[in-house]
């Protein structure tokens, strides 16, 4: 019997989604939920499209349901709503905003005997695993998490709403010298500006003011006034063909010391991706099908990567696992 | 409530596992039992050492025993028979011997209601969660394991057996060239010469025929025979002076793909360990929190680290965890 996944939304992350489940043998792709015309998506794998209307009410065939929505309206609204009606799982990461949503998908998910996963993807998501297990291990240590180098949507997108700016694209590129620091056990204090630069490709309108943009960017609060930021101006040409792909990646190094003598000890989880939304649609797809488990052995309620053990992520039994991965 | 921690055995690994007690607030070390003559050991917290005479009558008051102790011959006889008495958790590491002393654990275990965990460390353990992970989420990925640059006990046990030999310590190191064709997802196949070499620094008695313990060493079979191993004869001193440590480490590297164009993805987990048995005994200590919470839930019967969520190994709590972690 394989697990039945529903996507929630077709963007890049859906898409990703799509990908991974079409690579797991033991799930099935049901449908694409979407809030557009279903009649005006075509999907790559050519499941059917399907109103959210007919989601809501809670009589679709689906094991789990994949929520691809934005953090910022989408996932409040979407997770909890959906968790009353399926198992679910999303990748919320506006981080302050975590303890109010794990509550609304708590409650929704409990209330009709659900698992509501959120918070899933690489960070938050795998990168939180890695931190938690090693300062579990080594009392008092210090997790450094880098990220890149890899294209920051929101940050390109931010740069795309600047008056003139045709298109762009911005990589977050970890600082080489803090990085070594860190993994030489120097255990720094680091700023943001000392940790990470950033670099931005942008495409301009025809006659638009260049070093207005530029410094609009360089100053923009949050986003960039806190870095080291390069602007450099491209074609179109030059966007579409050397910055098409949505690599990304990074590392938790955790650093600390162990005995009456101060043994020191570095951990580092590094992940290098092709492809940032595939990716995250496969972590994503993987703990869809802990979600379906933990509900089948009577759990409910909202759960994070915390929460589930390693061995509910994949299709082999508990005696297979010992044998090939132990 | 502090957990209560008593320990099996006192060699590099007991220590390690005491020292790692002593760095973690919510326990509290009770004993150390062994099936020596208690005077004649003196710990270096100066904690209590008890006879394993009084450790079999089952009346000792800790949470959680943790059996530092041979894989060969200590751990198949000793971990079922204490696991009918108390929660337990070894290192077990004899991988084809995995699932019968799973079997047998499970057994003891269930029998009284306690929690058994076998095979914890880093490799079986951490490295074994990390193959889990990346496989999961990457299905068809391949995972490479590398060790060292690290001291390997057994191997210089079996040179320390040799005819002439006083002292010997060897390094495993794993081949530069191999680790970088896996990390830019070449996904080589290796053989295993190609993967690790093997230096060693022997004392030997004076007189010894130099020449032929080289020859016993590189043609030793299983040992050494099937890598390149590199002999140095050094002296006493020399020994003491730089090799006195047991520093190890290594690299779980998953190399896989995801999605219709076969985007590549990289996950690497890496340890850089000072101290072998001080981050082995961590390992150990933070896995005896979880198996205490996991019994006082109510579960009993043989575990290993794929069943375990990484929220039980933290003094944290959920809310604490999500929002300093995730």
């Amino acid at each position: 019997m394989k697990t039945k996944i529903g996507i929630l939304g077709y963007g890049n992350l859906g898409r990703g989604v799509e990908q991974a489940v079409l690579r797991s043998d033991d799930m099935e792709l049901v449908a694409v939920y979407s809030r557009r015309n279903p009649d005006s998506i075509k999907t790559v794998s050519g499941v059917q499209v399907v109103s959210t209307d007919v989601l809501s009410e809670g009589k679709e065939d689906i094991d789990v349901l994949v929520i691809c929505g934005g953090s910022a309206t989408d996932l409040p609204e979407m997770t909890p709503k959906y968790a009353a009606l399926y198992n679910v799982i999303d990748s919320f990461d506006t981080h302050a905003n975590i303890p109010q949503h794990f509550a609304n998908v708590d409650e929704a998910a409990k209330a009709t005997g659900k698992i509501g996963i959120i918070s899933c993807g690489w960070d938050p998501g795998m990168f939180s695993v890695n931190r938690l297990y090693s300062l579990s291990i080594l009392p008092g240590a210090k997790a450094y998490t880098f990220w890149g180098k890899g294209v920051s949507q929101g940050h390109s997108d931010a740069i795309r709403r600047i008056d003139g700016v045709k298109d762009a694209r911005q990589y977050t590129v970890p600082v080489e010298a803090a990085l070594e620091a860190v993994r030489a056990g120097k255990n720094p204090e680091l700023s943001t500006r000392e940790k990470h630069t950033r670099l931005c490709y942008v495409v301009a309108e025809e006659g638009a003011d260049l070093a207005r943009i530029e410094n609009e960017i360089k100053t923009m609060p949050n986003y960039f006034a806190d870095y080291d930021t390069t602007v450099n101006f491209i074609s179109e040409e030059e966007m579409q063909r050397d910055h098409s792909g949505l690599p990304h990646g990074g590392s938790v190094i955790t650093t600390g010391e162990t005995g009456s003598t101060g043994m020191k000890h570095v951990v580092e989880y590094k992940l290098t991706l092709d492809s940032n939304p595939e990716f995250t649609g496969s972590v994503l797809v993987a703990y869809a099908r802990a979600a379906y488990r933990m509900n089948q052995a009577g759990d409910s309620g909202a759960k994070t990567v915390f929460d589930i053990a390693p061995a509910l992520l994949s299709p082999l039994s508990g005696e297979e696992l010992r044998h090939s991965f132990l």
